[in-house]
């Protein structure tokens, strides 16, 4: 494996030897470059490059500098790869950075958002020790589990008009409610943009252009798809000449939904790749939005307590199939669920958040509540947490199969 | 296992000997009881109540009566059950009715709703026969699958408060918009009304309150959970005396998310529960909706190709954090990629409708675009649908080992 | 599915309007047919032909008649098969016939063999019953587990020829070791023989030339693989015209390994089978044996308990990889576990011999120890049967998240 | 993870810092130590020490030195752990070491055994190249399978007395058959042994007694076994104070039954583990050999092809309940079935001993043939490799889902 990007742990992203960037736009100039079938090894910080410290304070999630945050290593220019291409992206292993061997997760100040801001208002944090293919924290005993390793963010450069495209239709959200707080969207922002290499009026020009990474959209970008892991082959649409992709926000595990702002297993790591291209792939295969094929090692606990939400407030407003609030609503019924075996709230909160739950779209037929469930592994946590109905098996195991005589 | 419910196929459900009922209401009278541990059958007809007929043309589906939808059998009375408990529900097996070993899914009417009922707004239908674990199709060839057989409806009567409060925050829904067409919720209607025995001046009272079917709610109802299936314990919040267990609407196989209005693949069929009950258990576990613990036999397609939606609309309007769109956008490209393998987009609509398919919220951390999963079991398909990409695995398999040559 | 073969519950299978048989032979004449592509279902009696009762007494298991044991129903002929071709048979369900919700498994006199008959040497019998997809045993408390129901015969008739090298070679071994009680193997033997509709002197010269049913061979037979179950696609060599396809022995559990002779969950039911043909199949596929390809549904415990064995004998005699005596060893250990948590050594050699055990030949390499291990799931059993390691995952969850202060 | 053993790659075991051993014997002293608890990490050589090059010449396997097998790294004294105590080792991560992302598979000299070894009489090597979870390889092309990575020797010392027992049982085994070439096991030979550091007159006389590798025992040593992998907890009895574990023969990968002597994917690499106690364990679990219990992350490969084997040798004798043979007799039905689709019979050796092959004992009650299956997934053929039966689905995907037309 070829590392084509190293980093020096600690040290500010503008600062390293090939400095990535936590913007999207057309004009950032790659920074290493990558042949059809090349095998890479990419290395990044956390989300938020070195601001959050291994300790039992959590003072650095309540000052953290959140326009320092999802800095991406690359870009990466893929040989051959041309507009309307599909391009190619094999995910072979991911894992922490050597010597670095655990993660983090936050409750964030409310102002940041969190789907349960208002449950959750003081900022918390959790650290995580790896142990091979487990998680445990000495924040929250008692739970332990394997993780669904894999980036959160794999995304490539949009084009002019894409970019365009994306802070029309952003800027029009905004403007349905514009003093909202906090607002609707991330605008533009030159405050805290780190655009690899570029500096002076062209540093200008494009930080006031360049899209945000909070969001998921058409390039990938901040997706946060556990099952999007070691194994996985990756299809993105292409935009601009060479794909520049770019790559980071490692977890070493997450939950579908992912309850809290910061909710992954973040962790710097390293990420190994293959790439290559199918040329002209968008329209052979008529997708316009990143897709694809899972792999043969996921983490595997098939008994599990199933938690059921329908669209409706906390305050008993009733939603019209939103499917947000039942998940919210079923997260929830989770949380309480789980502070009945010893977890405080906020302990349920981040396991909700981290362990790998699957968060599923249930119906969305039947007006006005969208169903969706929370579905949470029973083998992660240290005691049985299922429900006892003493009466359902028969007594324990106290007859002799001897009494069942055989004729003389 | 002791048959409590048995139904004439064919006879319209106020017509069996043990009538059911289409609307929840703490009046309707058990038809039927059981005791603690007790393991019982009930026979349900399909959700459309034996409108829909088993041959090529859509005209049932384009003429359906939507009022005799969700016919339900029961209530059931289970002996000890109080308000505060836990019904306990193991679901022991679900399956066909013998000799009608086939099923159906419906295109509705646009005005029926239906999440792209923009796109597909001519009533279809598709029949399924079922040979044995699998379900195949004579109006979509090239496709076969396991079903994950369940009922779609699995509830319990609510108490007279719970009914008011529903009614009262449905209706303040629909006040949001009381004009639109098709309204935001379906308001409590005589018309079509099935009441168990009620008759009379206590039938007039009872159909003008009770809540209808089509949502699921804090009783369960039509949740349309695939995996709340053979093999699951249901943990149930009980409203009134004898919790009042009503069951229906089965279903061979179901995509999460029922993309279509009557998505499902709908059959008549036998359910086989065994029931118990947990004193207290509201309180115990702090929970107020249904939750259930998985069973150990679940239909296994470990190989996905997965297409990921975000929140915009098919005009480009951004939406906030709204996964239902972000679901809808995954749909869509999903469709358009089966559609190059050869389906129509009306049998691709209804194979991401029917078949094993995981659909997942992956993020709402990164607003304004949730980010949605729709998983599609690559093994169901007749032929390869996996982009091909030539150069990945080197070239077929050529090389003699025998020309790695021992020396001599 | 069309029902080409029916039983009637408790008549001996000589008796029955399609009359099946219990030995191997080109000239039993077929009792039904099928054509490509057809849907049949046939009806079965248990292993034993209803010797077996439903009670608590094992007298029946005492004083069994084996020579009246894999009843089997057949001959199918099927359309345009021919020798050398491969049959193929998808296996679309399988299940207990109606109101007969039970099955049986017996520990066998010793001289009938079984691989403990050293250790166990009274005749035992357990009863199951069937709670859907659940297994319970009265005499067995304290464990339940989801069948993986199969037929433990598929089989095609063979042709005069290999039939001829069946006797010779299974004489051969018997003259290894003529004395032996048991015997090495099972010769022909009219004593007890059913060969469906033949009479007179044709049935005095087949019940004299005919295979046993005992073992499984190249014809398939009594193979008893767990995993060929529902959804499984079958391919047989083909070595009579009409290929004469008979089944039966359904089983609605068993482990890996049948630990003892009546080791299955045995019990009468249905079975529904698709039936094709691959013409000049043998030849090019290279088979000689039939093959087979996995379905979608299958008993998922994912957790489980592995023991291992090697090739030592319980008198501490050292085998020559040995794989039948790893198996032996490693059964043994898991009986010794499993008596420490209450079970009765009976009642533990006959879960192990039923429940959804996986077990491996895991090396063949080391000699003189082949390595075998028995893979038991935790989550069949009431309690948990793991060891405890109290000091592993740390105390109890006490430590509240909020001791993790912000800073002021 | 703390590093109480590394090794310099390349150099000699008796060469090492912490000198490992090949040979079984209480005497042989600790070279590193761990506390209850702890986590450590361990980098073990390959099984052969260096002794086999990345390159496309085979004549390494020819010349190899059987006697430089399986050179394992400790003994490890952990604190607190007496005889008759259980010892839990937990494997939280296995892989192969920084900058050697490659293994090899060698078919060996026939003298050296082998299961197939009179069909596979010249020595061969595969080169598999690590891209991730992924093994690749330049000798097998159209294969990738991801690895199930695993230390194929975790054991513990044997106490004084277990060691005479062992030789001499071993021993009686081969005076049956006194002039077997090869021997029926490997006795206690000097030549060749490392002993860690032993040397002078204690090294002659522990290398004269010390059992060697290559079996599997009660004390774990060489048991191959591919699930006791990442995740797995291990309990294993302890034979002397201390317990005196070693631990090495790291596998990428391996098939259930390791068809070929050399057969696992071998590869230098590290391990990471967790110790602790049970005082007494093994007499409250009753258990004498090693047992585990399965972790979560799993190598999935839900479809497979499953070849039958039964106890006839390749020239038609028949055995007796000889599971050994039914392996060999599945292997080479599932040889010649690959091969028809363009691998050459050693490439598909090579892969049936080396990708996630499960391979069960299935039946050995219906003697004289135990029935064995080999289960190969198809997933990890870049091709189809299932048997087309082009009848079986329908026509390819061509009714259009509008010919059901809804009624004017």
């Amino acid at each position: 494996m070829n590392t084509i990007i190293s980093i020096e742990p600690g040290t500010p992203m503008e600062s390293q030897v090939r400095p990535g960037h936590n913007r999207w736009h057309p004009d950032i100039p790659p920074v290493a470059s990558a042949g059809r079938g090349d095998r890479i090894r990419v290395e990044c910080p956390d989300m938020f490059d070195w601001q959050i410290r291994n300790d039992d304070d959590a003072s650095d999630i309540a000052e953290l500098n959140m326009n320092r945050a999802h800095m991406v290593c690359g870009p990466i220019a893929v040989e051959g790869a041309r507009p309307g291409d599909l391009l190619v992206v094999d995910i072979l292993d991911v894992g922490p950075l050597p010597g670095r061997a655990w993660g983090y997760t936050g409750i964030m100040r409310p102002e940041m958002g969190g789907m349960l801001a208002d449950y959750f208002s003081e900022p918390r944090k959790a650290i995580w020790d790896f142990e091979g293919i487990y998680a445990t924290s000495r924040h929250i005993p008692g739970v332990r589990f394997a993780g669904q390793v894999h980036p959160g963010i794999l995304a490539v450069a949009p084009s002019h008009e894409l970019l365009d495209r994306w802070n029309s239709r952003e800027q029009a959200l905004i403007q349905t409610d514009p003093d909202r707080v906090p607002e609707l969207a991330t605008v533009p922002d030159p405050d805290g943009a780190v655009l690899g290499s570029l500096s002076g009026a062209e540093f200008e020009r494009v930080a006031s252009e360049a899209a945000r990474t909070l969001p998921g959209r058409e390039n990938g970008g901040n997706c946060d798809i556990k099952n999007l892991s070691r194994g996985s082959r990756l299809y993105m649409p292409v935009f601009v000449e060479g794909a520049n992709l770019s790559v980071g926000d490692l977890h070493f595990s997450l939950a579908d939904g992912e309850a809290t702002v910061c909710g992954a297993i973040e962790m710097a790591g390293y990420l190994d790749l293959r790439v290559d291209v199918i040329p002209n792939g968008m329209d052979v295969y008529g997708t316009s939005n990143p897709f694809f094929v899972t792999g043969p090692i996921n983490v595997e606990y098939t008994e599990r307590i199933v938690f059921e939400g329908f669209s409706i407030e906390a305050d008993g407003t009733q939603g019209f199939l939103d499917a947000h609030a039942s998940y919210r609503q079923a997260c929830l019924e989770a949380i309480r669920y789980l502070s009945r075996f010893g977890y405080s709230e906020e302990q349920a909160y981040v396991i909700l958040s981290t362990a790998p739950i699957e968060t599923r779209i249930n119906a969305l037929g039947g007006k006005p509540n969208a169903v969706c469930t929370m579905a949470v592994p029973t083998g992660i946590f240290e005691g049985d947490i299922k429900p006892q109905s003493r009466s359902n098996w028969g007594t324990p195991a106290s007859v002799d199969l001897a009494s069942v005589v055989a004729a003389g």
